[in-house]
């Protein structure tokens, strides 16, 4: 474990865009995050986000029909709590003149920075800036300015303020944050230590408060020679509504900042004791890892009122909307090293039920419950069906993944309460969604309309992957039912009940290719042309940038793993079809989303195909790093850092579990000396350490 | 033919809402509209509505992708022409205080109204309004006021003026105009006796005038006394912008009134000489049927440049878009009876081909031309393409309506030039469209992702309707191409071409159930469950109100006619097949949409089912006359009217054209007399009398 591993700098990264690198230098807490922005000059697309802070609107249809989402969901940025003002002695600004350095501690999540600065006559100051926020999911952030004279001399002035960042110009993106009405910001000044910002949402009607406390004053002057400098500590509070986390006067700022410091170091070294993923042999990989882990724990909410935003808290993109990417990418690294984090966001959704009982009943289907596709605060936020409420298969993927902390964890009370909830609710719903059909005279239970994790095919009938997970939730909602049947009593389970999920788990239709003797994508998948891939130019890619979703819908073409999800989460395939139907889809899949190649990896690698697991696995292992999805400016990628610890764990780590017992088969790439995993199987941490295997 | 049943009056008719009352007895002339509004209040829901006049507004999407269309095209409704003001001596206003009677004389084009009005100390006047448009398609309302005193004794004054009607309220219906921001109004009043309008839509930059001309003055007084009246004629220009069609000073307005008059007597006889369709032995279906007519041939553009829109000139429900409606329901009628109109009508769809060029490419199809879904400029205008842009049938709906105009008229001059270029633009889409596919060792041309015209199925493959007339429009591009080479050669069709529709046309797959021995709706139809009609309240119908379009896209439940639409139009199923066809679709048919009856009866009389037949025909040719889909408010249900000609002509009347010969079949019901159809064949007048079969 070498320092250099778990450290970011500018060196390790070559694209330079002032929006990607606000976002690659976040730091985040679960609760709150905050961009790396410039420190001298308000940036429009930085500023603090909070977890589960939205704005919302009326979504306005072109056309509208009913039971269409009601309300955008849009989380708002608030002020920057980093950027200062600095003045010289006329009271002209210094702005700086250079990205200046930055340098990330995954081991103390401390990040420093520091740049030139000039003033309009071209005197020259260099501003450094600590900042640390408080761990985990505390409500401080730590930020220590230390301001040094160059070739300037005479009086500086540092004035602390809170302004809401200016209004970035609109995009016809889909997957950037769309703007909504900027909440009314309140300043008070109690004293010259203390600035409190009241920010109130106009429509969603929520309150935060955003306090700075600069034991030197918010306005501070010295006068500086060259080589001179003088240190500025801040502490700033987020949601600083109740007296408990608001400071009071005469707060000893400089050793607040200190004792933030320390409390973080502490969490992350505790972090990284029972979390590490490293890989001796590829100094840029192993970074890599460390990253993703960092920033995927810094994403997650962590009070059972929050989940993981797509970004994370390190972007407004995707509207800080929660997806299935939390359970089928972000939760099994947490699952597996930080079950106490996973637990609180399976009790998100359990807080959620409600208004997944709702939309349930809205979409005609009689028991059960249907989470929203893409929400914040439970109800539906997806604008586009097709792509978003169609997405049935998202109850499926909570109800893996508590079978998944389950098994991991072997947490009986949480089983008792939550997770059997959760499981009892989303298997009522297939029950009641599904209908029986006919095929060669057999009774199967199939699923109509639907639309699975590959979205460029659209309201098919019996995506394999929906089916798939269908049926693993009606069998295991049965099993754990039968399991824990006073539990079970207390959501009105019957053994009759149970009997139908069993008998309608075990007719779940399957799509099945003859021809090809693979696993369909759905029934009419492989009657499709398959998209004309040598016509397409380089360009043109993301499709959905550059085709009507009509011309996308009427080819073979996925922008992600669909049925090879299917595939990799149930392993149920003997190697030869599992080969076939790899090839097949791999030659058809565009890699248009950041969840498609961790998987592609981590199944190459069960393939045995070191070398294709090894090229998915640096695109996964770095898409960030190198921007490779284009938009990383928009925040991070968070369910693909999720998805990087799958591919190296149970990828070339061959980590699984079934039936509450662990496997590990060692698919190691000959180019890394060892790979090293840190988990924790029913409360025992282990470390697991991979070599090579010889004479390959 | 007795004159009662060429006029409605109120006894015809239970619906008293004002707003329905409005679009009832609304007139057009194919270049304008009024709606029959209150003669004393304006009213939100009345005005003038001009053909092809519209204002345009970025659609807004909740979630936005590639190629949806840019634009809403929306009709304006202007100010209403009829509206007057008459104040008592102290310029008190006088209100109606009861609907009045109304007439419309279906041989005249008059519409007589009579209010009786109180001032707010209750004295009585009596209020009439002859109003009537000049025909056809001119640019003049004659409107002639007759004002009585009935108790009120004193000074009368009449005042006209032009204001846009006030905002009526935002719904969420669909299928209602939506609100843009109203247009500028100019007022000029050159003379005391002239009032104009000039009215500019704020986005589209359309520029239209209205022109007021009263001879006796926009404001005018009288001293009455009970028993006493005065005549009080107007002019209304509508589109005055050029000199010719604006009124000069000292127009003589009451003579002017008489000749718009007597011109459109004159104009309605020569309609009825040879496009009269009438039943002996029922008045009230008797009426109807000219009704429908009378409104038919008023909506109609008649100069190329405009079409007909779903509620025609009598509303602005659908936006006063164009559908398929045009091809399909109204162009039959038209093409047999007015041929000149069918000819513009078509025209309107050459003038079209470049934008429909240009959204085909858009749509990833690299030849040929798609008709936008909806629309008045040519460009798509459609919201939701699963049931917009998806509806690719509308290119073969066009082409189907140029074969029948040919066939019907013989017109070569028309073949050789708009015609074979429509048959060509849309052959060549479906060309490169379609794609290759395998059925046991066939090479079948297939059309995956399209929505057929049962709006309650969406983006299925090989739907039935649409393969059906794809196949159609091929194999008569083909043929036509062929025998017209020279003009063929003009848009670059070679042999080869031909010979690929040729190809094509014969290898399109058409969905066929081994099962039920009869047509499928598309590739996956009848593997879905049936709608549960038994437990679905008569209040959910239409469905579309009450259920998420995924609740509906689940279940065989068809919105109207789809595969029994291809069974009417290309009648090439032997009597058995189309009978268990039949039997089966209309199980689940829902008839929410208004353009499904009509062909239920048109195909049950041609399976002699007369009773059947009668009772769907009933519903067609009342449907607004009892406001049977509970939205004439919003228009005239336009496309039913000419299904209503077609139930009675092609249905009952067993008319039908292949290859140039015209046919007749006697399905007449028991209920009837006789039945008397007019119809123009090849420029021949042809009157048909049907007299229903003895011992039955």
């Amino acid at each position: 474990m070498t320092e250099k591993n778990y450290r970011l700098t500018l060196d390790a990264i070559g694209n330079r865009d002032p929006a990607y690198l606000e976002t690659i230098f976040s730091l985040g807490n679960g609760h709150f995050g905050i961009r790396a922005g410039d420190v001298l000059t308000p940036s429009a697309t930085a500023g603090t986000i909070i977890n589960g802070l939205y704005e919302t609107a009326p979504i306005q249809y072109g056309e509208a029909a009913y039971g269409y989402a009601a309300n955008h969901q849009t989380t708002v940025a608030l002020p920057d709590l980093r950027v200062i003002t600095i003045q010289n002695a006329a009271g002209e600004a210094f702005v700086t003149n250079a990205l200046g350095e930055k340098t990330l501690d995954l081991r103390s999540g401390q990040l420093q920075e520091s740049w030139l600065a000039t003033d309009p006559n071209g005197a020259t100051i260099q501003v450094q800036l600590t900042s640390v926020l408080q761990q985990p999911a505390g409500n401080l952030a730590a930020l220590t300015y230390t301001v040094t004279a160059v070739t300037y001399t005479g009086k500086l002035t540092l004035a602390k303020t809170l302004k809401m960042p200016p209004q970035a110009a609109v995009s016809g993106d889909p997957r950037q944050a769309r703007h909504l009405a900027p909440p009314a910001v309140h300043l008070a000044q109690p004293d010259a230590q203390t600035l409190v910002a009241t920010i109130r949402t106009r429509q969603s009607r929520q309150v935060q408060q955003l306090q700075l406390a600069a034991a030197q004053g918010l306005t501070f002057a010295a006068d500086l020679v060259p080589g001179a400098g003088i240190t500025y500590p801040v502490v700033a509070v987020v949601n600083a509504l109740n007296d408990e986390s608001r400071l009071g006067l005469n707060v000893p700022v400089a050793s607040l900042t200190k004792s933030v410091a320390t409390a973080a170091k502490r969490y992350w070294q505790g972090f990284w004791a029972h979390s590490d993923a490293s890989i001796q042999g590829d100094f840029r990989l192993d970074l890599a890892i460390h990253y993703n882990l960092f920033q995927l724990a810094s994403a997650a909410g962590q009070d059972g009122k929050t989940n993981i935003a797509a970004k994370g808290l390190s972007g407004t993109g995707y509207e800080g909307h929660y997806f299935w990417d939390t359970e089928m990418y972000m939760l099994p690294f947490l699952t597996y090293t930080n079950p106490q984090i996973a637990k609180r966001l399976l009790e998100y959704r359990a807080r959620i039920l409600p208004q997944a009982q709702s939309r349930a009943r809205l979409l005609g289907v009689d028991s059960g419950a249907l989470f929203a596709w893409r929400t914040i605060n439970g109800e539906e936020a997806s604008a586009y069906f097709p792509a978003g409420t169609a997405q049935y298969h998202i109850d499926g993927d909570v109800a893996f993944a508590v079978d998944r902390y389950w098994q991991v964890t072997g947490d009986q009370a949480f089983m008792r309460s939550t997770g059997l909830q959760l499981l009892i609710a989303t298997a009522r719903f297939w029950a009641a969604f599904g209908s029986w059909s006919e095929r060669a005279h057999q009774q199967t239970f199939e699923f109509f309309a639907v639309t699975g994790p590959d979205e460029y095919t659209a309201l098919v009938n019996n995506n394999y992957y929906t089916n798939r997970i269908a049926k693993f939730n009606l069998a295991t909602a049965a099993q754990l039912a039968a399991e824990f049947p006073t539990a079970a009593a207390q959501w009105q389970v019957t053994a009759t009940e149970i009997a139908d999920w069993r008998h309608k788990a075990a007719a779940v239709f399957l799509p099945y290719s003859d021809d090809l003797q693979i696993n369909e994508q759905d029934d009419s998948a492989f009657h499709k042309p398959v998209w004309p891939f040598a016509q397409t130019p380089k360009d043109h890619y993301p499709l959905l940038l550059h085709y009507h979703p009509l011309t996308i819908y009427r080819y073979q073409v996925n922008k992600q793993a669909d049925t090879l999800l299917a595939d990799y989460l149930f392993d149920d395939l003997d190697a030869a079809q599992l080969q076939r139907e790899y090839a097949y889809y791999e030659s058809i899949t565009t890699h248009d989303s950041s969840l498609s190649r961790s998987i592609f990896s981590a199944l190459a690698a069960r393939l045995g195909q070191q070398e294709k697991a090894y090229r998915y696995f640096m695109d996964t292992a770095a898409m960030d790093l190198v921007d490779l999805q284009q938009n990383a400016a928009d925040g991070l990628h968070i369910a693909n850092l999720g998805g990087s610890w799958l591919s190296l764990a149970t990828g070339f780590g061959g980590l699984a579990i079934k039936s509450g017992v662990l496997s590990v088969t060692n698919h190691l790439p000959r180019q890394w000396q060892s790979l090293t995993l840190r988990v924790q199987i029913q409360g025992r941490l282990l470390q697991i350490t991979y070599r090579p295997k010889k004479h390959r």
